[in-house]
């Protein structure tokens, strides 16, 4: 039996993380209304603390623990954004941080992921090598291990975003959030088929890593693709939990072409003027390249977090 | 005589313009200010309409048009921020702008002129030939000349954007603006020396563009030098008007490094995750650069504008 939330636990851990995270803006701009015909609004999560909604999930996480697992504290293993945010929702709540790391994970993430007082145990780039790095912390000190998604309080603090933003703008024609495993997206989908029932929900992805929408095609999860997209987020597959949340609630997932994502990146920030990275504009992208779904419609977009890279970015070149 | 705008005269602009522009957002940063020392807060005009404080003194000079002015239009020379400003606050007043660029000008800025629906008459790239032609326009049409800082209306018009800061966080110990021309750093000092008679009021400059930090130690204006900052919106030299203002009200220029002002436009758009040019950047490399005058202090800082060339930044590489 899968443990699913509902809106009630949204709605429980948006009590409970709420005065531990940032209620973030809904930005609008009358450019991109105008480059898309439609009328965006945006809930930033790049502007949430450690630059990512993935601080909601990890916040929900900890205090959710008995206080046996809160002395024992947690673990997970990735190089991305939910490891910044578990470790800063830890140890922020006075919870120890076991983080595995690949050692080839960028220099300026082992540097953030320590910068927040987590113990970081490096191991080899290969999934079966972060598994048993992490069974062996988990091992030695009895630490909660806290997946990304797979995991019945980051789904429902994923959820807390939209339920902001819904409160702040009600009635949207369609919400839209980047699927990678699926935790975002889940939260978003139960809490939008509550507030906005009539809403239209879809998912969107790198067409380099459209695992998601040919699981919710053939009906059985599809692996995840070699990392190819520049959206580095997006690059896990679904998992049961969220997989089934996404084929009973979700439209649709549409799918984004790299030119598409860095052209809609490059929009959000010239013409927003807010840093964003590259997963965080694949919705942007994908309302761009269905415009038959979103002309003239209210159509609210996800935007996942800001920690680009600025020395790889997908335009430009160094002066 | 000067006419030089008293703190009433951008009480009035406020009044005036308050309709038309942003009230842009106060934005504070704890991982700045751990970095800094100090207690930082960011008046965000890179949210300004057209992407830069300009706007606001542009609008308070077309507000004030007489109506024969009006009926004759508006120009300016210019290829920056105040020509895009300019042109837009002009056309949505029902103003004809004619704007004189250098042909030399980037597509992306004659398009973004274009869009806002002035009329472009395009020259050499010298000083001399922008000038002639825009003798040219005001010949054959009767157009009112709006200078980018040597204005009136210009400076008062800028000065709200340091109202609007110092009414949301009074009490600043210091306030800090860039220094091009100095229609900002006049205006902000105008205001803060009104509202907030305590704090320190700097200017802050690239060292490759000092003139206005050798005006201030000479007492006679310095001529702009080559263009070699990629702070490419403080190449322009004060005139006796904002000089005027400057040498009655400002402590100090701070000049920085091209080094120091990279290294703080990365912070910002990494720590803030917003995007500013790279004079938006000079004030806080100067708080960084003279921890000895900043440190434990409460620090509010103008952000200029945000219309970054992502072709061309002082980090990363194309992907």
């Amino acid at each position: 039996m899968l443990f699913i939330p509902k809106f009630e636990d949204i709605e429980a851990a948006m009590r409970l993380i709420g005065p531990h995270v940032h209620r973030t803006p809904v930005l609008t701009s009358k450019q991109l209304d105008a480059i898309s015909g439609a009328r965006l609004f945006f809930k930033c999560e790049n502007f949430q603390k450690v630059g990512a909604f993935k601080f909601r999930g990890a916040t929900n996480a900890v205090l959710n623990l008995t206080e046996a697992q809160r002395a024992a504290g947690v673990v997970t293993h990735s190089s991305g954004n939910h490891a910044a945010a578990l470790a800063h929702a830890a140890v922020m709540r006075g919870v120890k941080a076991y983080i595995v790391m690949p050692s080839s994970a960028p220099e300026v993430k082992k540097r953030a992921v320590e910068g927040y007082g987590a113990e970081i145990t490096f191991c080899e780039p290969t999934l079966a090598a972060r598994e048993a790095a992490a069974a062996g912390v988990i091992d030695r000190t009895g630490a909660t291990m806290i997946h990304p998604y797979d995991n019945f309080y980051i789904i429902a603090g994923q959820g807390t975003a939209a339920m902001e933003l819904l409160e702040e703008v009600p009635g949207p024609d369609a919400v839209l959030a980047p699927v990678g495993g699926g935790g975002l997206l889940s939260g978003s989908a139960i809490t939008t088929r509550h507030m906005a029932p009539a809403a239209k929900i879809y998912g969107a992805e790198p067409l380099l890593a459209d695992d998601a929408a040919r699981s919710l095609r053939t009906g059985t999860i599809q692996p995840a693709l070699p990392p190819r997209t520049i959206a580095d987020g997006l690059l896990t597959s679904l998992c049961e939990r969220t997989f089934s949340v996404i084929r009973n609630n979700v439209d649709d997932i549409l799918t984004v072409t790299e030119e598409q994502i860095a052209e809609a990146m490059a929009l959000m920030w010239t013409r927003m003027k807010i840093v964003v990275e590259p997963s965080s504009a694949v919705p942007l992208a994908a309302v761009l390249a269905n415009r038959e779904l979103f002309s003239g419609k209210k159509v609210e977009i996800i935007v996942s977090g800001g920690n680009a890279d600025l020395q790889k970015l997908p335009f430009g070149q160094k002066v």
